[in-house]
């Protein structure tokens, strides 16, 4: 098969069309032939050499993919070859083909494209897990997502309003912004002309988030605590805006409010799996009825996956860049 | 009545002995007629005017007692004038009526003085909510309590003992480290003489602590943050080392960690109901059982209490120092 290949860390020029051996499905595993893929930050790191696939995964990046069931390994139940599906992956997206443990497999939705399918896996898994089961995020609670145009943003702002939470956002420009809103956002504020923490006081009557999932780290960290509300949980999920921060204890304890620091690829298989199982039974439902929806930015043949990555570092997708492997 | 006033915030000699209205219980409150109360650092802060207490609280200090029900409020059902019982108190325990919510009192377990009774309510109250509510601590775990010789330390190393965790735990001296073991502590450590983060690797396999409860706070941030295991969650509950200190959110995220920092005074009355009851039905069997046992270092009488603060600002004490209110 063919897959994309980083040739050495570097720019979007490292990634490289290249023949490579078929991966071969081990016990549990099923072997996807890939329709699509879609890019992450993660990806971008990986390629930069920052972020190593974990033991066991696939070198080539891609955390998620859509396709069709070409082989199963051994004591696999429940699919059969030539099923539409959609998985989790700890790596190997961009590729012809990708092997995968059962548990991480997704139908996909009815009515959903290979395309649509390929932009669920990780926003969906990695919103579930934070959001709600890691902070337990309730219908009568306020959420904020930084970057609601990302495709976590995108995602997360559907979901939380499909589940009844009052939702506020930030991100760059008024266009992202009226996206934002017409997803199902109650509240977007532009975090380059107003300061974020002194909106979300206002649109809360001075109470604060519930829950913030943020993607900067640093950069955040004292105004996402000053953000939260008494009891409130702070989730950071990515360090666009570095590592190190002082942390304002006295505050935190105040509120009684947690940071949680936390991230999906690097979880052991049982945690994925729950995670998986838990997507299946509470969003999907919500995804065939239409209530959230796959917001595809574009779509760039896999083989052109550096265009496809110098349109992500240039931060002005809205929704999910999506890799096709045309046949 | 007579009760500890604060005539202005300063050392143990604020703490005068002086004759103030008898407190009248509210609708839903019970008011005790106090035998013994305990002292906390908390009481300690609101001495030199750190700590005011919240609202509709009484002036005086004191966050738990023990003693006989004196009378019943309005709507008041369970309670007999005449038993005995201890309570969670918002403040006035440092006297010799106080009038606490019915939610937040507990009968005396069998067999124990009130004196006795008096080291509990504040410690249980804290270890349950934190360690099993808050970071959900399992038998399989491993839990790190700083501080092992203090009220919190020893009653936390019992409980974690008694439900099946493994304890490490640090204190300032041999004696102390000696008792945290008889206690039922596994690994103890002298702060004062080892590297605490070293060597909970070490015993730990290289893996970490689960649960880390701590009473330091900006001075033990990194470190702690440095001796949590995968999934761990440390729980600051005491700023003695200051508030504000550099997290590094890359090693918190690495080990999908969470920091959270709580109080239990200023929780609204539901959220300690929830809490005392979760302590009758979780921790009082225990103590029942002589499984986890009050441990008072000394008694002193109520009108002295400036001298028990004495003793707790010296941190020589092992276990909860008691006021007694002679009559």
């Amino acid at each position: 098969m063919h897959a994309i290949v980083i040739t050495e860390p570097g720019g979007p020029e490292a990634l490289t069309w290249t023949e490579v051996p078929d991966p071969v499905p081990g016990a549990g595993e099923v072997l996807i032939e890939v329709a699509a893929t879609a890019v992450n930050r993660a990806d971008v790191m990986q390629r930069k050499g920052h972020y190593p696939p974990p033991a066991g995964a696939p070198p080539y990046p891609g955390l998620e993919c859509a396709g069709r069931v070409a082989a199963l390994g051994e004591g696999v139940a429940g699919w059969q070859i030539g099923d539409e599906v959609c998985a989790l992956l700890s790596g190997g997206g961009y590729a012809e083909k990708v092997a995968v443990p059962v548990e991480q497999v997704l139908p996909v939705p009815d009515g959903l494209s290979p395309e649509q399918a390929a932009t669920l896996p990780e926003v969906a898994c990695t919103v579930w897990s934070n959001v709600f089961m890691l902070a337990g995020l309730t219908p009568r609670e306020t959420v904020l997502f930084h970057g609601g145009a990302s495709g976590i943003g995108t995602f997360g702002i559907q979901l939380a309003h499909a589940l009844g939470s009052r939702v506020l956002t930030t991100a760059g420009s008024a266009q992202k912004l009226d996206r934002c809103r017409e997803l199902g956002a109650d509240v977007v504020i532009n975090y380059r002309e107003e300061d974020f923490v002194e909106r979300v006081r206002e649109e809360t009557g001075g109470a604060g988030a519930d829950v913030i999932l943020d993607i900067m780290g640093a950069k955040y960290l004292d105004p996402n605590v000053r953000a939260l509300a008494t009891g409130g949980r702070l989730v950071v999920i990515g360090l666009q805006g570095g590592t190190k921060a002082e942390l304002n204890l006295g505050r935190l304890l105040s509120k009684r409010a947690a940071v949680h620091a936390t991230s999906l690829r690097a979880r052991p298989p049982a945690e994925k799996a729950a995670i998986v199982a838990g997507v299946r039974d509470n969003v999907w439902p919500l995804v065939a009825a239409g209530r959230v929806r796959p917001i595809v930015d574009r779509t760039v043949p896999l083989a052109r996956a550096a265009e496809a990555h110098r349109a992500l570092e240039a931060s002005e997708h809205i929704g999910k860049i999506i890799l096709t492997a045309d046949r």
